[in-house]
């Protein structure tokens, strides 16, 4: 089986990496990359890889270095996935719940478990920069007194045990995830496209904006208005509307966006996210 | 001088404190507290404190999670300070430049520096859960051969010298941060209000929306949609737009919201930030 390359910021067992294999299935080689702007460039130079990277979770909103990287470079959105984050309290195999003194994970995670662990008021709480790294630590030092808040993909890489499992709070966390590629190829079902748009400084402008699509009965699916520093109102926007932009209604309407924005740039036109 | 009990989250030395200094000057007493959560609890409770609390960042967009605590509880939000993220290379005093091994930061504030940390390719890299607290390391271990990436106000907290600053490599690297308090007092010069939505599950359902603005010459400073899971398009906006709700002709606009919307709550009016 042809293996296909996919870039992806973080260590194996990340949520990143469980996205790779959750689109990609079997066929994906996973590449590990330390930032997101090392993935953008392993896609670009690489013709037949990919990127995946998160663009924007349920609960912390949008990956705004993500954006920008998309508007500075030439990749497209090809796809996404959608992630539930669930999180797992991970330990050494045989070690039990009452030997845990200390629980590691990443701050974010430590809050999405807030009622988890505030039921353990013995158990110490460290933060750390990664969840899948926390998970590393516990094996690496054989820490058989702590626990890691990581994803069951961790406990695998890693050889963990899942001694909690669903330990977050909220069931309805979820991470979504763009898959880019150099080549801008529009699938034939294609019925989501992302764009990025500008308008000028004067009132109404947005309206007018938002009307291309309104008239058209083209359903916006996003909306989000980048605030820059020292220009309170820079009227840059992220999109996301229902409809493949090289098919009618949406062809004609991105054209008639283009008469009332200073500046427009279509990110890609991709299948929306479905259980696969 | 009596002073004012300002909940932030984080530990002295972050950004929010250097926030909450910015804004309250020499009358905060600043009070560290672990999460968002804690902070929005401390205001709750005691009805002369405050809580300050990031609510978006230039870079990394909207914290969602602040958000969502507004919706939730009873704070109002009753001013706003900007803070420009300069970032500095911290080490013990006397300690030159080529004696540092290892860089320690939280991977945002790394990410931000890339540029010069590039440039050190001898210097290994760590990253840690928060700059206030790796500033806080390299003191408590007495570490000669570490520095930390972190504000001036850390390296005042721990006694650091700043070896470098302004190592960050984008100059424009603002975050917000939302003055809370329980009293929903409107200053007389309040021209800005923030406010949530959400509209019905129709076409023209935000064009509409937007119209009850447009059609009153206000401006609108920022618009985003909030995504939720298993709803792809679940219309819940934040907006901020000119002007205070008690005053016309934001005070009709908001009336006319409340016809077009499904749900309206205003977070608060107050004076935009200017520098203090």
């Amino acid at each position: 089986m042809k293996k296909i390359s996919v870039a992806y910021q973080g260590e194996p067992g990340s949520f990143s990496e469980q996205a790779v294999r959750l689109y990609f299935g079997a066929k994906a080689q996973a590449k590990s990359m330390r930032t997101f702007t090392d993935a953008f460039a392993y896609a670009a130079r690489h013709g037949d890889a990919f990127a995946l990277l998160p663009i924007e979770n349920s609960v912390y909103g949008s990956i705004h270095q993500v954006y920008d990287l998309l508007l500075k470079h030439r990749l497209f959105i090809v796809g996404e996935v959608k992630l539930r984050i669930e999180l797992n309290m991970l330990a050494l195999p045989g070690v039990r719940m009452n030997q845990i003194r200390t629980v590691y994970s990443q701050a974010q995670a430590l809050g999405q478990c807030e009622t988890f662990l505030n039921a353990l008021p013995h158990i110490r709480i460290e933060t750390f920069h990664d969840t899948a790294a926390a998970a590393r630590l516990i094996r690496e030092e054989g820490r058989t007194d702590a626990a890691a808040i990581a994803s069951a993909s961790a406990a695998r890489v890693h050889g963990l045990s899942i001694v909690r499992s669903n330990v977050e709070s909220n069931k309805r966390n979820y991470t979504r995830f763009l898959v880019l590629s150099q080549k801008s190829h529009i699938p034939v079902r294609a019925s989501k496209t992302s764009f990025a748009f500008a308008v000028k400084d004067i009132p109404g402008a947005l309206f007018k904006a938002i009307a291309v699509f309104t008239l058209r009965e083209i359903n916006l699916l996003k909306i989000e208005s980048r605030p820059y520093p020292g220009k309170p109102w820079q009227y840059l926007f992220y999109v996301d509307v229902e409809g493949s932009s090289n098919r009618s209604p949406l062809a004609e309407a991105m054209g008639h966006l283009k008469e009332v924005c200073t500046f427009v740039k279509v990110l890609g036109s991709y299948k929306p996210f479905g259980m696969r």
